[in-house]
């Protein structure tokens, strides 16, 4: 935090601005390897809060976690002809082992669908063992050739879940039921909203019958593809022998689904929030929930309003929230620094609520409650600021979400565009483009290479437009679904 | 479970009995990669539930968790020689990214010194930024030619603490501080004793000072080392130029520590706790703690057994234990199996607690609960099961070490002996030898040779015999130190 010299806004250069909060709000650091990066003790606390509120989901949902090997045989991502033609471009590859160059090269996993339905193979015998659903939470790498800090790693870490079932459609309720968990995490926890729907086939999961996506819109008006959720067919077990005895007797196929999210969605996180003060972070996420800072002149004066603060700390829970129903909260005694510099380095951090405590303060038996996303400020007695402070988090965790709802809804554009009004948004600010397409690939591929903009998903009915389009964006030919388009990550 | 043909006992093949209980309570399974192994959902969750608790005591002792990258450029390593010499030659090497060969190879991480005291050197300025306390759970590599399911496999999953401290006696006191947290850790919740002591210079960690180690003993009397912890001098601050200004205004290189468990625990505690009949976990690491088995005839019987069974499931707890202060209850509900079958199966599987519910139970308004570590039966009247059942948990607990801790003290030998009975011994059954050692490693290495044991630690106090040794084991000269004996996984 010494560089203290202010953000760029975000209006002038939003990438600038992104990489400057992920740094100064200590969330990341570069490393010497290029294209990974550190995850620091500030972001990392955001991701053990994802990732424990993410795993009690899952559990709730009848998965149980495993781990399977970081290195999967170079033969098996070719086993599926799609999957390889997908992944094998960008994998990392260990050709030498204690000092001895390796009979077959390993790969460091992509994803996991080879090696995962290998093993899947070995434990199915019959229609008794299924469903069998497992999570995996690892480490992954991917090629890159541009990374961007959460947002594009050449290592990532993540959640893998992976499913095998008797029949397509409940591979397909599966698959549907973990977009609807992604959602919730990310509506509920995040504040991020999000748009679910079906991707087209040249967007879909190498080696998917079908892939469903959750889409943010971040403040530049792209979207982030915040989690996918896989129904993979039989594609994967045909290739990895993956059958299972029915209970007439016969021998099938399984039907798998995989899903994932990733460190990528703290990168989400601070482009959906942050403002440019720097991040705002939803309280149900928050390392740090409450920062009480004293304010006082004289030495007497510190002695006062310490000591009172120290009371307010520990009546309000500790820092790292040991036990349940408590506040994260910290205190920030330095006396080298003024408050004025305190405020300024807890709001670049993101922290929901700060409590500002001076003598005056303390005559009147109050504190100050300040909400990081407003800015607004609000005296609490100090008989009550325990009740105070958690109604206050839960308003800031309501209008989070609402805020960010309220901004993707200005930034939508529906209802019947041409293609040159709509090349003229995606050339100026973006939005999410909800237009009619054809159902022509040859369409998508003309409007990405001449506007970069993709189709997002084919929306979900709740997403879709009162009156359905009716021709398609490009060609004009009839409409045969809805498409959400926008540029993206 | 297919496979119910009876284990392999200990006496007969240890080695043998422990692969079978490992692949028979299915904690792990082995994958199509050479040396790397599958971590099945009952040995994650011990896992989960080891890192859980550790965690806790991590963050208790103000650690922060963060993330560094996997791979390490292979220049990294070379930097502190000692630390190059020992782990160069296992590593795994990737030399192809993208499709395209490496400017320079990158290493899979064996352990994480170089690239995090790399990032240390970034952010630590001052002497107020020490101490810097920082953990990371991750996966590392080290190329094993012989493997063993959970003690050591090419990949394994641990955790690695990191500190930069501004004095020597700092880090000596984090590191034996962390040694300690090890040691509650491994008897406290695995309910496993572990003797703690230091490294002799020539099994100390490469690149270290001095090395603290819990080393526990096996069933078949050999020693595990469980845990380990490093004062790492500024060997590493300065290969990685990790310097600081002091109070004073000098400047002074940083003085480091590392210390970490991994997933070779699940090992300790099979080879710990396992019986003849399978697998024993502690209460407090058991994936699941309590299992219920209904036994019926009629069906006017199952139908009574099962509506009670559900009854006292849901008084005890649920399977995730959602809540705080519940119970992780398995209700076996099976009609494909007898009762003797289940309980064959969940003994396998060392679930501490069973309940067994009949029909003459029911009219006794009781159940019968079984101990797992005795085989003990009582009755429990169904109006107090749950203080019952929370009360022989605890019991099984405190048990399980007591006996661990007699087994071992059982098998240790103390007081003067002559290298003949000290060879007969090794040769034999095998135990912990407290033996006087010269402190000249010509001895220590022909002892290993002639009897494979090493010295598995030079005993902190409390682990001393009252009668210090007055001569070394090997060449009779007189003793400078009294040393712990064993062989060793």
């Amino acid at each position: 935090m010494a560089d203290d010299k202010k953000l760029t806004p975000r209006a002038e250069d939003f990438s600038a601005w992104y990489n400057e909060v992920v740094l100064r709000a200590e969330l990341a650091d570069y490393s010497p390897v290029r294209g990974c990066m550190v995850i620091r003790p500030d972001g990392y606390g955001i991701w053990e809060r994802m990732q424990r509120a993410l795993d009690d989901m899952f559990k709730a949902t009848g998965h149980r976690n495993a781990y399977f090997p970081l290195f999967i045989p170079e033969s098996f991502l070719h086993k599926e002809a799609q999957h390889v033609e997908g992944f094998a471009p960008e994998t990392a590859v260990v050709t030498h082992g204690g000092g001895k160059a390796l009979e077959e090269p390993l790969v460091v996993r992509p994803t996991s669908e080879t090696i995962i339905y290998a093993m899947f193979a070995k434990w199915v015998q019959s229609y008794r063992d299924l469903p069998l659903l497992i999570n995996q939470w690892a480490n992954v790498v991917r090629w890159e050739m541009r990374t961007r800090l959460f947002l594009r790693t050449l290592e990532f870490l993540w959640q893998e879940g992976h499913t095998a079932h008797a029949t397509h459609d409940e591979a397909e309720e599966e698959a549907r039921r973990m977009l609807g968990v992604y959602r919730d995490f990310m509506e509920g926890w995040m504040a991020m909203p999000v748009v679910t729907g079906r991707k087209t086939e040249s967007e879909k999961f190498a080696g998917a019958l079908r892939t469903y996506s959750c889409e943010a819109m971040m403040q530049d008006n792209k979207a982030l593809q915040a989690g996918t959720s896989h129904n993979l067919g039989q594609n994967f077990a045909r290739a990895f022998d993956l059958t299972f005895q029915t209970e007439s007797g016969g021998t099938e196929y399984a039907w798998n689904t995989s899903w994932g999210v990733s460190t990528r969605l703290i990168g989400g996180l601070v482009m959906t929030h942050g403002d440019d003060k720097g991040l705002r972070i939803p309280p149900l996420l928050a390392p740090t929930e409450v920062v009480i800072v004293p304010i006082w002149r004289s030495d007497e004066e510190r002695a006062r309003v310490f000591e009172a603060a120290e009371r307010i700390a520990r009546s309000l829970g500790d820092w790292e929230r040991r036990e349940p129903n408590r506040l994260r909260v910290r205190l920030d005694l330095r006396e080298t620094l003024k408050p004025g510099a305190k405020y300024y380095e807890w709001e670049m951090r993101g922290v929901p609520v700060r409590v500002e405590l001076g003598p005056r303060d303390l005559e009147k038996n109050q504190a100050v409650l300040v909400r990081r996303d407003t800015g607004a400020k609000q005296p609490a007695s100090l008989d009550t600021i325990g009740e105070d402070v958690e109604a206050l988090l839960e308003s800031i965790q309501d209008a989070m979400l609402t805020e960010a709802r309220a901004r993707r809804e200005a930034h939508s554009v529906r209802g019947a565009i041409t293609y040159d009004r709509f090349r003229e948004i995606m050339d100026g600010e973006g939005a999410f483009v909800y237009a009619g397409w054809c159902g022509n690939a040859a369409c998508e591929a003309a409007i990405k290479e001449e506007t970069k903009a993709t189709i997002r998903v084919l929306p979900d009915e709740e997403f879709r437009s009162a009156e359905p389009p009716t021709h398609c964006l490009k060609c004009n030919q009839p409409a045969t679904s809805e498409a959400l388009w926008a540029k993206a990550y």
